[in-house]
């Protein structure tokens, strides 16, 4: 019930923006000015190949068919891709790659294109190779909670199917309807439970990868355990399909909880959301599962653009608090002392506590959505960094300052217990002079904080001359030398994650 | 309390060990047939040169200095290394390195010597790189639970600078005492805590490592979240040393939970414990915290050896299960409910569940020392594997058939909740007749079954001519490009992870 509400309202917001801006995005090539690497270009024959191992069905050429694999879904990039592929197994993947390899034909590979950075559209002409035929589940060992299936499973139909059997996935994005659990490995996505249950590193248990060679790397080992290093499957979680296409995931899934519960707190500043923070760790410890925070405009731009109602009044900012346990009794006992204990300190001014599903989905609706939400306003810049705690919001009101009235507005929400926040400002249309006063400025401002420019959605196209800001001249020559030794030609995903230089 | 009786133990055992058989263990290289690669050897002017740029006692070169650090704490390798160098600085490391890289001087880096794979001994005479001088905490960020510290810190000493901190170590191992966070990292250790905290890709935050050539690999992030990849970090993390030293650590330290709760039972078949830990998953979710198993023999032995006390009568097979949480009064109702469960429905025939330390200590003792306990009768044969849970114990007894009245005992005890099982053969001295009916007979049966060949002490010395069991020969081929890549002329740790050929 729950997820098909938060996926209805998902695609509502898709729907609404498509709607609110008709027109193409300009080409990401001429937006950024890039300039092309040298890479061959399909030809009629390629084609024919191409047709000869796949269906004819599962080869796109027609321009009309091919436009929407060449424009990401915030409609910031969009490539001029002439042909899309479509794989159903690893071995056409295989033999696709080994075919552009020796051609040095540039490829895009793609999941759910619900990217940030523009990782998952092409800059120019690169062969889009899609997963979303490849998406069978292959086994799931309930006891042991191991799921293994293939790249273009939609993250939320993992969800359901290991539900039924009392399990969960180990990660929840906004984006769950669409996104593809081969793109989440690929990107190391974040998202709402990474406080809980940790980030992919951690819970990914194998891998199956197909190198630009066309070569299958079969690290798709399911236990928990396997201390035969080197562990190779890191190298392709997180590096964007840049070193290596993913076709085949397995995953640990922690068991279902039986008890979820969530507040929604109304706060006076920032100071006490870290208090609050420091105490629900102290008292819901192991139940605690989101401690997400928004800050009023992001809130009430979402209830204003989607009409969706705010449970409590109007507050500075907002804290949610999810807990998920394994006994209703307890976890309620627990966060009703939390909240007794907070309302009593006035870290909380106004709040709500609920087990009720649709209140939840109410709740987490409004927090889902403010990424979405405030598109319709027009053009929003995204940022999406790590911050020490201490300086968690402290961009905020710093951007607000430096931007002034050249801006709609800038607001903040995020993950706080993974020291994540979410930066946006928005503004009627696309401007570069904004443009230029945010960056490289943020960049620098988080690099000073010693943060990441990056928390979870990636480096894609849009970041990587900002790297550097988050990697130090070392780590950034062993990646240069890690992709020459994996992709010599540079044919996976070029012009993505490592800088020009 | 608890550590330091659990460390008095464990010191005991080693020193029991010790005195039990003063015997040098035979030199690796001949017991083992090794070929001597083509390495330089160490001259007195290398000598003059390491004590320029460390001091004079941080160089030994007295044969009667060296000789403890040639020798694994099991006495079952033996390496030649004339020279022991005790950096205090990563810089000290990395002048090492680039100098030893330059002469082509084999290294062997070693933490606290508690591996059991060999891997932290020379084979001939590399020279050895101990961190024990680097073991400077550096940084503890309290609300986020982020500490950063050199490699050489012992880990029983961050657990309790970190206990002091309302925070917990997010592993456990047996050899806590003496083992080194910088080699945990290196060595991806397991332990006790995995089940609950995760593995080290997941907690580890950010390292500081040297390559072979000298250069200093800096990724020692302290944000939780950190997308910008390539996730370097990885190669290091459990590459045994082969691709680079790791100097600093960054790791993730959960919350202390406030209440911890011990469960020790007897069981009559090992069917009844995977019923046991399906039903304890459900019943103690969350604060589920370890679930271990030993069989009647592990048990015996231990008790017997080390004269400790059983608390419990004596049964097939033992079921050790801890919970930690943050409400005692909850975790005690849901622990007595899963008892109450099970001694009706028959699977518990027996058991105790404490919360006194010490009556806690005296439980874990039994399991923790298990690993040494069997040394005291001989030699032992040791196997770490792991396997999927529906067939976790079936080597035991297939052993015990294949080996019959040629070998003492054959027994196991691990992590059940992990798939991770220890298995041992105890014989009152190495037989080389024993060894070629174990190996590669277990690995064989570990690789039918889908096991890996080493569950959590990693591949060492003592494994790469097995690891093919384990991994594919396109894994394989690519592990060979990187540390082609990383380590071009080999000296990091020769010998060790990778095979010959």
């Amino acid at each position: 019930m729950k997820n098909t509400l938060k996926l209805l309202t998902y695609c509502n917001v898709i729907n609404q923006v498509r709607y609110a801006s008709q027109a193409l995005p300009q080409l990401t090539s001429e937006k950024y000015k890039v300039t092309k690497q040298q890479f061959g270009h399909v030809q009629e024959n390629d084609v024919k190949y191409f047709k000869s191992i796949l269906s004819d069905d599962r080869v796109l050429s027609d321009p009309n068919d091919v436009l929407p694999f060449n424009i990401d879904w915030i409609k910031n990039c969009r490539g001029q891709s002439k042909l899309v592929l479509k794989p159903k197994t690893t071995q056409e993947v295989s033999l696709i790659l080994e075919y552009c390899n020796e051609k040095r034909l540039a490829v895009c590979p793609q999941g759910g294109n619900t990217g940030l950075v523009g990782g998952s559209v092409p800059v120019f002409d690169e062969i889009v190779v899609n997963f979303m035929l490849m998406n069978k589940i292959i086994s799931l060992e309930e006891l042991s909670g191991t799921l293994v299936c293939e790249s273009g499973c939609i993250l939320e139909n993992l969800d359901n199917y290991v539900r039924e059997r009392n399990l969960v996935m180990p990660l929840d994005l906004g984006a769950k309807g669409s996104c593809q659990i081969g793109g989440n490995v690929s990107t190391n996505a974040g998202g709402l439970r990474l406080l809980r249950y940790g980030n992919l590193h951690g819970s990914v248990l194998g891998v199956e990868a197909v190198k630009a060679d066309g070569t299958v790397i079969n690290c798709l080992r399911t236990l928990k355990k396997d201390n035969t290093g080197y562990h190779l499957k890191h190298l392709f979680i997180g590096s964007e399909g840049t070193l290596g296409l993913v076709t085949k995931v397995a995953i640990h899934c922690p068991a279902l909880p039986k008890a979820v519960s969530l507040g929604f707190f109304g706060v006076k500043n920032f100071d006490n959301i870290l208090d609050l923070y420091a105490s629900a760790k102290s008292s819901l410890g192991e139940i605690l599962s989101a401690f997400e925070m928004a800050d009023n405009e992001s809130i009430s731009c979402t209830v204003k653009n989607l009409n969706l109602p705010n449970p409590i009044a109007d507050y500075p900012f907002y804290v949610l608090v999810e807990t998920s346990g394994s006994d209703e009794a307890h976890d309620a006992e627990k966060l009703s002392r939390f909240l007794a204990k907070e309302m009593e300190s006035g870290r909380i001014i106004d709040g709500t506590v609920t087990s009720d599903a649709t209140k939840m989905q109410t709740i987490w609706n409004l927090r889902e959505n403010i990424a979405g939400a405030s598109l319709i306003d027009g053009y929003v810049f995204k940022y999406d960094v790590s911050l020490p705690l201490r300086s968690y919001y402290n961009l905020v009101p710093q951007l607000r300052e430096r931007l002034g009235k050249k801006v709609s507005k800038v607001f903040g929400y995020g993950h706080v217990g993974d020291g994540n926040i979410h930066i946006n400002v928005s503004v009627p249309e696309y401007s570069p002079e904004v443009s230029s006063m945010l960056e490289p400025y943020i960049y620098e401002e988080v690099a000073k904080l010693n943060g990441s420019i990056s928390a979870e959605h990636g480096v894609g196209f849009r970041k990587p001359q900002y790297i550097h800001y988050s990697k130090d001249p070392s780590a950034l020559h062993l990646m240069k030398q890690l992709k020459q030794l994996m992709d010599p030609k540079g044919i996976l995903n070029p012009y993505k994650v490592l800088p020009d230089i």
